[in-house]
């Protein structure tokens, strides 16, 4: 795996490599990163990565500072992966001054996780366009556990005329249920243990849903306040339309998803399922 | 020259082209624009001239739908100035959806010509991003009559780390001085007359400030009330820094560009002289 060591750098290494695929990361990678960059070697000739803990999408109250930080590991996994390019810029780098021209997303930037972060999806969107800028890939990978942000950035891509296919990767998943994510190592042992819980709920409300429940308010609030019975701080619990991330107008109005932030400890969880209704045996399994 | 018909076709045309250089316009196309072509064929080998009457830059008082519309003989212009591909978008084409998605500009989008064209510098930004992802080029040429806009475009494409040089073209003039502009089309015969005031009191601030005066707010009242007493209506005449547009903090702080716009019948126009002591003769001419 090559690491270029500046972007002019980078931007002479990407000459002639065929398809590229980008997949922008925060770094600290779990098995999760892994399966995206494994599904991008699928889509293209040469897999790009790139790690940058972008404090441009951080609240000042926000784990900037703490976010894990795992370099050298970082590299071994992703060389391990087949990864064959690795830009890890500094902030300098990315951002030698303020950086006053931004991309601004539409009201869904202050919906669900954008009401409890506000200028998050800005500071995405802004920092991936910056990326793409940069790499100018034919394809862009990132995982369905930032369902919001993948939703943002799919738009953002399309509305801006980018020529870049952004594709969902499947969340990866402990093997009690709870998503994989760095903010996992804030939890202590106990914590630890509670956690699938999140999952366990989202995947008890889609059932829910599935089997015929309508009243998507008290599903919502019902979660909300069992969680919050055990130890949670729930930011939201929310069943929407996969398409636009909407308030369905009826139960019938298009596939859905359930969607959930909720903090632990000091830890801030988020996750989401499908509603997808199962396929009959004829037209293959879900 | 060819005319893709749609987005994709012009990818395709565009592939194995050499260097870019993308000069995009609103049509109605004058010699200013003709100068800015032949200045793109110095500048790489293949020429893409845009025509987009762009109404996201337009306020509902602006004149959209009174802009002079001109293809047919746009389209000779362009292919005499030897451009080798013309991209002419419907609004369907490059607007199949509402834009929410939108570059958002520093406090200089609300500043001079922003100030009294709100939004219009946001919309600029905007569709100036979209066409370069539609046409990736590796330069870009706009006319230094709109200063402010080339200040905004080049900012923009150094920050969101576009790999593109954003070239500034001198304004073309009629013989009397007045800058060439598709919204002289609106002038009387007598208004046409009074026009090159406009610009000949920005040369004489110029010459002013460069014989020592100081007084920049008294030179900038005065020039307005002048034209104000000639039958225009000025929004501004303003003696700023060629580097960011903000006012000096001293006589001396930097190059200087004197800018005005001010509306005389139906047109607002717009024009700048830039304040540039001479060169010596043994430094070559100015």
């Amino acid at each position: 795996m090559q690491i270029p060591s500046s972007i002019p750098e980078l931007r002479l290494a990407l000459r002639n490599r065929g398809r590229v695929v980008l997949v922008p990361t925060m770094g600290n990678l779990h098995a999760g990163h892994i399966a995206l960059m494994k599904e991008a070697r699928v889509h293209g000739d040469t897999v790009v990565a790139t790690i940058f803990v972008n404090r441009l999408q951080f609240g000042p109250s926000d784990d900037f500072d703490r976010y894990p930080r795992t370099f050298t590991e970082d590299c071994e996994r992703l060389s391990g992966a087949g990864v064959d390019l690795l830009l890890a810029p500094t902030e300098t780098e990315l951002y030698p001054e303020p950086q006053t021209y931004q991309v601004d997303p539409p009201a869904i930037q202050n919906q669900l996780d954008g009401e409890f972060r506000p200028g998050h999806f800005r500071g995405v969107a802004t920092v991936v366009l910056k990326l793409f800028n940069i790499v100018q890939p034919q394809a862009a990978l990132f995982g369905k556990k930032d369902y919001q942000q993948l939703l943002v950035l799919r738009n953002m891509t399309r509305q801006l005329a980018l020529p870049i296919d952004v594709i969902g990767g499947e969340t990866v998943r402990a093997d009690d249920g709870l998503a994989l994510s760095s903010r996992n190592s804030y939890l202590s042992a106990a914590e630890r243990a509670e956690a699938p819980r999140l999952q366990r709920i989202l995947r008890r409300i889609a059932a829910a849903v599935l089997a015929g429940a309508s009243d998507f308010t008290q599903l919502e609030r019902q979660a909300s306040e069992e969680l919050d019975q055990h130890g949670w701080q729930t930011d939201y619990v929310a069943i929407r339309l996969q398409a636009d991330l909407q308030v369905p107008s009826h139960p019938a109005a298009g596939p859905l998803v359930v969607l959930a932030a909720s903090r632990l400890g000091s830890a801030r969880l988020i996750d989401n399922v499908e509603i997808n209704p199962k396929k009959g045996p004829l037209t293959g399994g879900n």
